[in-house]
Order: C-alpha cells, then sequence, then structure tokens
C-alpha cells in the first residue's frame, strides 16, 4: 500500500464505496475530491470525518451557504490552502456571489488585524464580556 | 503617558472623542470597550481601524449577522480570547441563538480538524478547484 | 553571494564542510537534504541547530520514532509543507507503519478540533489541571 | 438556557449522562472535566467528540502515552491553555515522567524553530522527500 | 467577471488606476504586484489597504527598513509564502544586507522556539512585566 | 521534583546557577525572569537555550532594539501571552519609545491583515518575487 496514493472508487474496499457513494448522493455530484481519496487510507476515519461533516454542514439554524463562508475564514485563517480552494469553490456553487466573496475576505482581514492588535496591546476583556452573558 | 493604561472617555483628547462618539453613535450604546479604548494611544490607528470595521461590518451583502460568526470563526481559530469574548458577546446582541452559537462552534472545530487532515495526508489540490474558477 | 541558492558540498566552507559529514555520519546516509544547504549561508546557525537537533532528537526517554511522530505533530499544525514531507519520510525510514500514520493523522486533528471547540466555548481550567500537579 | 455554564451530571439529560457515564467509565475515574461540561449544550457534539476521541486515543499501533504526547504537541502549538493543562495532566496520569516531558518540550520547541527557519530561507522540497515515498 | 483574474492596469476601472498610479509613483516603479491586481476586485479594499500600508509602512520612529523586517517576523510565523517572497524582495531593494537577512531568520526561529517552551512549560508571566509597566 | 514549580537561584544546581549568572551578568540585572526558572528543570535546554539567544540577540548587523521589535513581531502573531510581556517590557527598557511601539503593533496588525488577504484571494507568486533574486 502506497500511503500517500488517492484510493479511486474502482480500488476502493466496500466500506470506502459506501462512503464514496454517499457522498456523491448527498452533494449530487459525480465525482470524489482529493481529499476523500486521500484519508480514504484509513476508513474509520473517512466515514467518521464524512458522517460529522454530513451533520455539521447541512443546514440547520445556519443555512448551507453561511456554513462554507465560516469554513472558509477558518481555512484562510490557518492558511489552508487546499480547504480554501475545496470551500471557495463550494460556496460559489452554493450561490456565493462575487460581492459575498468580498465582504468575507475583507472581514477575515480585519478580523486577523484586531485579533492581533488586541493582543499586542495586551487588552484585558471587558468584565461585560465574560461569560456568563447576560441574555 | 503609560503606553499601556486605557483612555477614558472625559480623558481622550477630540479627536479621540470624536471616534468615541461615532462608535457610541453607530452601535447605538453608551460605553466604549478596552479594544478602542488601548489603541486610542495611536489616533491614527484608532480612526482608521474603526472607520474599517463600521465600512466592512455594516450590512451588505452578508447580514450583520453572518459577519459577526465570520468574525468569531477567526477569532477561535487564532485563539485571540478577547476578541472570541466580544464578537461573542455582540452576535448575541445581533440575534444569534443558542442553536446558532452550536453550529457555528462545531463548524469551526470540523474546519481546524480537516484542515489538518489534508494538511497531514499532503492531499493536492484537484485541477477543479484552481482558479479561475467556472462559473 | 545569493541568499537562497542552496551551498553544496563542494562549495562550502571548511566549517560547513565538517556539519555535513557529521549530518551525514549520524544519519548514516550519503547526502544533505535542501534545509541544511539552505541554512548553511549561516553557518552559526547551521552548527547550532545541528547540535540542537542531533542532541533532542536522539533516543532518550522518548525512543528517536516517538519524537519524529511530535515532529511530525507541530509541523502539521503549522502547516509546514517542508517540514512535513522531510520528517513523515524519516519517520517511515524509523519504522513508522501505515497503521501508526493513520492513527498520527487521526490525533492531529482531532487535537486540532477540540482546541478550538474549547476555545469557542471559552471553558476556565478545571482546578485539578492547574500546575503544580499532584504527583 | 445559559450557553457558557457548565452542565453540571444532575442536570444533565439523560443522553447527556450517558456520555458522562461512558467517560468515566472508560477513565475509571468519577468526575467529568469542564470541556464535556461545557460542550454539553450540544448533545450531538458531545456524543460525537467522544466516541471519535475514544476511538482516536485508545492503543492501537501507537501505545495510549504516545498519543497523549502528540495531543500536547498540537496543544501547545496552538496556545491552547486548557488542552495544554488537561492533556498533560492526562499524560503524567498515564505514566509520563519528567525526562519524557523535558524532551517533549524540547522538541516541540525545535520543531517549531525549525518550521520557521526553513519557510523564512524559503526551502523547496528535496525530490526525495516528495510523496509516494519509496517504502 | 472572473473573481480570481488579475486586473491588469489597461482594464481597471479609474479608481483602481488611480490606486496604480498612487503605489509607481510611491515606489518609484513601473509595475504593480499581484497582490494589488487581485484585491483590485475589491475597489474599497484596495484603496484602504494601500493607503492604511503607505502610512503604516513609511518612515516614522521607526525606518522602512526595519519596517519591513517586522513584516517579514509576521509572514514567516503565518507561512504566508507570497508575503515573505514580497517582502524579503522588498527589503532587500530597501537595503537588507545578507547579514541582517541572516540574522532576521535567526531571531524568528528563536521567537518560536521560545513562544512555544513558556506554552509548554506553562510559565506564569512575571509581575514586574504585568503593564502598566513602570517607564 | 515538581516538574512545573520555578527553580529559584537558591535550590538551582550549579550548572544552572551559572546560567543564572551569565543571564543577570549579560543582562546587567539582579533577578531571572521566570521563563528560565522553568526550564531549568531541563538544565542541558536551559544551558542550550540561553546560550542560542545570547548570540542571537545580541547586537549585530542589526541593532539590539530592532531584534527585540522582530521578536515582539513574532510573539504576537503567536498569541504568547508571557513573551510578549516580558519582551515588550524588555524593549522599553532598552529604548523603544512610545511612536515605535505604536508604528510596531500598526504593522503587525497590517502585516496579519494583508497575509490574510493574499491567501484569502489565492494570489500566486509574482515571478520577479521567486529566489534567487536578482541583488
Amino acid at each position: 500500500m502506497a500511503t500517500f496514493a488517492l484510493i479511486e472508487y474502482q480500488d476502493a474496499a466496500p466500506e470506502v464505496r459506501a462512503v464514496y457513494d454517499d457522498i456523491m448522493a448527498t452533494r449530487k455530484i459525480d465525482w470524489i475530491n482529493n481529499f476523500w481519496k486521500a484519508i480514504a487510507h484509513d476508513p474509520a476515519l473517512l466515514k467518521r470525518t464524512w458522517e460529522s461533516l454530513k451533520q455539521v454542514m447541512g443546514a440547520g439554524a445556519l443555512d448551507a451557504l453561511t456554513k462554507e463562508l465560516i469554513y472558509i475564514a477558518v481555512s484562510v485563517t490557518n492558511n489552508c490552502t487546499y480547504c480554501i480552494a475545496s470551500h471557495t469553490a463550494s460556496a460559489f456553487g452554493k450561490g456565493m456571489t462575487d460581492a459575498m466573496f468580498k465582504e468575507l475576505q475583507a472581514i477575515i482581514g480585519m478580523a486577523n488585524e484586531t485579533n492581533k492588535l488586541v493582543t499586542g496591546y495586551q487588552v484585558e476583556v471587558d468584565q461585560r464580556f465574560l461569560p456568563p452573558l447576560p441574555r
């Protein structure tokens, strides 16, 4: 077994194929992206990650597009090239407009800036912001 | 001048007071949180940061609450205690429900996990995800 | 001098060659990887880094393979492509099995996730966990 | 519901208690640490996280102590105070000696240093390190 | 509009051209680097970012080269390939010598190491270091 | 031995005292800060770290204050509370003025912002910036 080779559908064990099938059915697509083909080397991880992702990213109190925006914000902050590329593509697929994309990036930039200003100035948290928050 | 002391309204120079006034008017509140009182030592930074933030965080293609969620996602990923506390409070103030809060945290957690799985497995970006994206 | 060109053995000053020789002798290999050839522009850094690394990564209370796993965990979390590639190769060379590789990645992923859940939920450290720890 | 209040056993819903019970049984302890009491606000997250963690952190190809060391390496690199405190305590509980603790910290320090040296010098990955690796 | 295509001068709207012109005039160069051509999709961001950068990076209490070194330190720590490449080139253009480059990298490496040692050993801040600092 | 207790001078082994003595002599102070007292549990690490730091932070092509500013830039970006507090105090001790402090923080903020804008917009590095750089 070559650890890093991608596992294609035709070479996949039944338990892996089952996950691939569910990914394609859920997303209404006919292909699997490299992330899944890579972690398929660990079928338990593949299954657990897909099931968690499906549960977490499906529409709930937050709609599916908002969830993608949050995912991108984390991925940019972590500098994860793969995740930025895949989730940006996904967000456009779910209806992100150019205007939304630009606002998203501007917020990510500002948040990273103010995160560091607050840190460098060693600002103490205001009492009012401490949990438990008045609701 | 003590660099780290917070600059209270009554001690602030007119240019700083003008920013404080605009913050309170824009947010419809009667107090200033510590972040602004700290960076007020650099009035140019204070003014620039506030004006950028006002421009970036105001409702546009994305609504104000979605923007707060993105801000929190960055702040949690950066582990910025102050920003997490202040923007979590702010998000609740703008209508974040408990359900939204939980979904937000679950996504942030998942995204941080998959960002690292993709990195550790050294997964190459799929050609389909490379910009320019088909739109 | 071109700062970023790699310094090959035949072009290296005696003090640099001495480090290269020790790297090859210690690792029982006949080549030098790019990291050392790059920082060889700063011979003091080269020597200090190699000597520290040799001291730190040699078998001690922890065996050499466990140390590589720890190195990879840091490198993945930092998203350092070079270090992930080199230390993953090194770990396989020191006996990391496919099963170990997979468990390692799963832990790195989980740890990055729970690190952020704890942060986003603003969880206070339990008194029992505060040092000095009961031993 | 106060989002940030910790959910104690006596106040927990049956599904949460079931997880708490399994944590205590698995770890052979009679208390629950704050992390679980915080994310218990999201019972699905609690259950998923605990089950994943139990699966990932149990002894396998890597022993349980090695897994804790990896967890600590991630947590220190991420600067997660809570996770450092809890997993350091846990590692001591699983047999980490003082000597191991010191070697662990030294490696984490070195890895963080060389991660940045390689980045700052913009070192290209050696062809030999590129996957698929010769095995 | 293709979000990720770079916006060249000849295709740029007047407001974008005005920023490009100011960048070239300020830097005394006749070309625009990709960063600006990318964020030009958001003219407000382009203008705001350039004006802030011009204000922040111009010589003041700190000279322009020192400012570049600080920029590189952040970019290396964040692992931002683009920023490292552009600001390293810029620093050489502003007079960074090879010796300075090497010292810079050594400090960045050491700082990243000690940041993590202090974190892993869970060291408390000395009372003397707490702000407000005696001046 | 309590791993996390600080090792005071009077309780220190001769090899540790020797380092403490050198720290105080080099810095012309009569006390030791907590960082050293913590890592003194690992005398080899203590010695290696201090000797590297003394070598790296002493005036060279870059002056001692500039080096502190770089250290702070890394520490803020890494969100290392201890290091920010200690190196900010140290920088003031070495002549950092309030104006320098403010410019430093503004640069750190901007750099963190643009690092993420470049990442989120997935900007490719300009050919001109690729090493080896024309000098």
